[in-house]
């Protein structure tokens, strides 16, 4: 099974003038569908910045998913961005196109063409909720950066990748890290298919440590969890879950 | 004037079990001080992947920030990361360890030494608001994940980046992005020291795109603008910021 990667574009994002909302939403959407997510990168409207993110990432992580930077303006750079890191050229597709004169019909600027304009060799998605489509070429998805637009078309496009689920067990600790890191250190050595995380608290009066075991397959996690409940001192052990 | 590049570290990240709120909140200090932000990048729980993110930023931005990955467990791969990336050893600081000593005195336990782990040549710098410090080596600063502890460290070590302050203007359209393309074009092209940025919205009833100008000088963005409302068909215009 491979992992996903996520290139979030954008100047908005960098300035702080805008939070992104779009990486947060398909973290939580492919971690709904059971298909892991590798690496998310967030770079600026600069052809050059998304066609490094994108080699950075590809042969590495699939599916891609850019956010952003798609549209008719001078800052619009991720098709051109995709299109220079594949070694394709940037055409105009006949279906969009189409959709676009039929969409503003009179009203229609020479500049609203260039929502037209894709990675040669594009392939079309398209969501029941838009007249716009999505293109995906390599496995890249080429996703608009407003929200609302976003999500009509992502929600559609992650059920293509639906894998088992992840089955995550959480053990809460009385004690630091420093207690527990001897131990740790055993569980992850011995049961390399398990996911373990380890995540302090210095703010919380009910736990200091809260441990995580995971991976998309149940009966590894139960027996690392096992393993771990048998090596830790009982007394550490507030709850599990 | 240089970028600054944002590195987050965390499988817990990539997984949704925690939303980063450490990023965010550096690009809003950032900005705060003056300082451009060129890339966000978030990687998991993996010393090579930890290695890339820092030599894929290091040369192009400076200075670099990461966030996790820092204490005494197996999952805590920063360290080894970034001294991988600039094929430095890990060695222990004496003056961390002496901390570490003081700090949990008759319940040290060994673990808790690997807090004194930094790659070799790392400067401290110390907080007043805490006994652990952050290590610093060509200008990337190795900052804890727990929030209130990146927060504790970071809102010093920005000060020393203060630049001057950004200066934004922001216009109100009432059309979509194709009607003004292809003014924005010019503007973009005539003042390339402006950042001029344009975000559609489509659930608003007020505007339909709001477009942004921005520099660390006042002159050129006032210029722009003033150059952007004469192209602009006056009645396109909602109102300016």
């Amino acid at each position: 099974m491979g992992r996903a990667a996520i290139i979030v574009i954008g100047d908005e994002i960098l300035t702080g003038k805008i939070r992104d909302a779009n990486g947060p939403y398909l973290v939580d959407k492919l971690r709904e569908v059971g298909m892991p997510l590798g690496r998310i990168l967030t770079v600026s409207d600069d052809i050059d910045e998304i066609a490094w993110a994108v080699n950075s990432c590809r042969g590495r992580f699939r599916p891609l998913f850019t956010s952003g930077g798609i549209g008719p303006t001078h800052d619009d750079m991720t098709v051109a961005g995709v299109a220079r890191a594949l070694g394709r050229s940037v055409v105009r597709h006949p279906e969009i196109e189409a959709g676009i004169r039929a969409h503003f019909g009179d009203r229609l600027k020479p500049e609203a063409l260039r929502l037209a304009n894709v990675p040669e060799g594009a392939e079309l998605v398209r969501s029941p909720q838009s007249w716009y489509p999505v293109a995906v070429v390599e496995e890249i998805y080429l996703l608009p950066g407003v929200p609302e637009l976003f999500r009509m078309h992502v929600d559609g496009i992650v059920e293509r990748y639906r894998g088992a689920p992840f089955h995550l067990r959480c053990v809460y600790l009385r004690v630091g890290e420093p207690e527990v890191a001897a131990v740790l250190d055993v569980i992850a050595r011995e049961h390399p298919a398990v996911a373990l995380g380890s995540y302090p608290r210095f703010d919380d009066p009910e736990h200091r440590v809260k441990l995580t075991l995971e991976a998309q397959v149940e009966q590894p996690v139960e027996e690392a969890l096992a393993a771990l409940l048998r090596m830790l001192p009982p007394e550490s052990v507030l709850r599990v879950e």
